[in-house]
């Protein structure tokens, strides 16, 4: 299953729970994992809380570890490159048990997609594993 | 399967890899994968050498990227953002092959649950599926 | 299914993708996901673009955030802390959905194994599970 996303700045966090627990819901699958994962090279899928300052605190750790502004070699190619780089820190997948039809969260985890070079039309890739 | 873990201090590597292999056994499943996820969003699973100066190396790193003591905008709210920030960059799962029975693990690979705010009780989600 | 790599250098990273595209062709296995997992404690695997720049600026942030040349504790016993260091920040393993007897990947994903400590012989673990 495809999830559509519009993000509409350069760098923010997207919270997808719902919609995919709505598609296992709708999968009917009982017990086993769902897969959450992004088909882009500037984007990240986390599993964290969604709260709006730690929103902040997170895009705001990228910027320190991973500066937007700093000599990439990249860059010569498309102005991005820190965008690629905070993607292969935060990885392109997770994945969630599921039991009993639904997904297993822990109380305050959110599955959040991670935009880091938007505005974009952006997809998600939501596979479900029978166990 | 669900395994129970008390920690003891903040931040620590606590290695699960003989409980989840106990529990790889018991299911009978010979071929497939088992994924290890916790449900907390200040705690992580990792998996490499389990070595005493190692772990000591691991949290250093993890302070030197994501200080303790810096102004983040979550600790108006909860005082551990940093616990927050680290878990997102380790990360909430591992997922490891089977084979014949076994996780098929390297010479020097252990599974290691990654305290970040405790001392707290904790809890591990082992899921197998079957090839 | 087990991929053999042969690495040239200490640090690098290795496109893998046309190899498990075979694998996962051969397999026969129309619809699921494929686990690509790396045995050792030393190396990782990450999916992004394979952009001669951009490899060289992965490497680069790799030294940024985790300096090869520092005073780690792990040192006294085997001088290669900052590759064990790298392996737990960028994971052991990816995950891609399989359709139609394809891996799913988006256009400029490509599946990367990341050397860390070589020249060596390394390791890469392919495991297919059916939807």
């Amino acid at each position: 299953m495809n999830l559509e996303i519009q993000t509409t700045t350069r760098t923010e966090l997207i919270d997808i729970t719902d919609s995919v627990r709505a598609i296992v819901k709708e999968s009917g699958i009982k017990n086993g994992i769902c897969v959450i994962s992004t088909p882009h090279t500037t984007s990240a899928i986390i599993v964290n809380e969604n709260e709006r300052r730690l929103r902040v605190d997170i895009l705001g750790m990228l910027e320190t570890l991973v500066p937007e502004n700093k000599s990439y070699a990249h860059n010569s190619i498309d102005n991005n490159a820190d965008a690629h780089l905070r993607a292969v820190l935060l990885g392109m997948s997770e994945i969630i048990p599921i039991e009993d039809g639904h997904i297993i969260l822990g109380t305050w985890q959110r599955i959040l997609f991670v935009e880091l070079d938007g505005p974009r039309n952006r997809n998600v890739n939501v596979t479900i594993i029978e166990k």
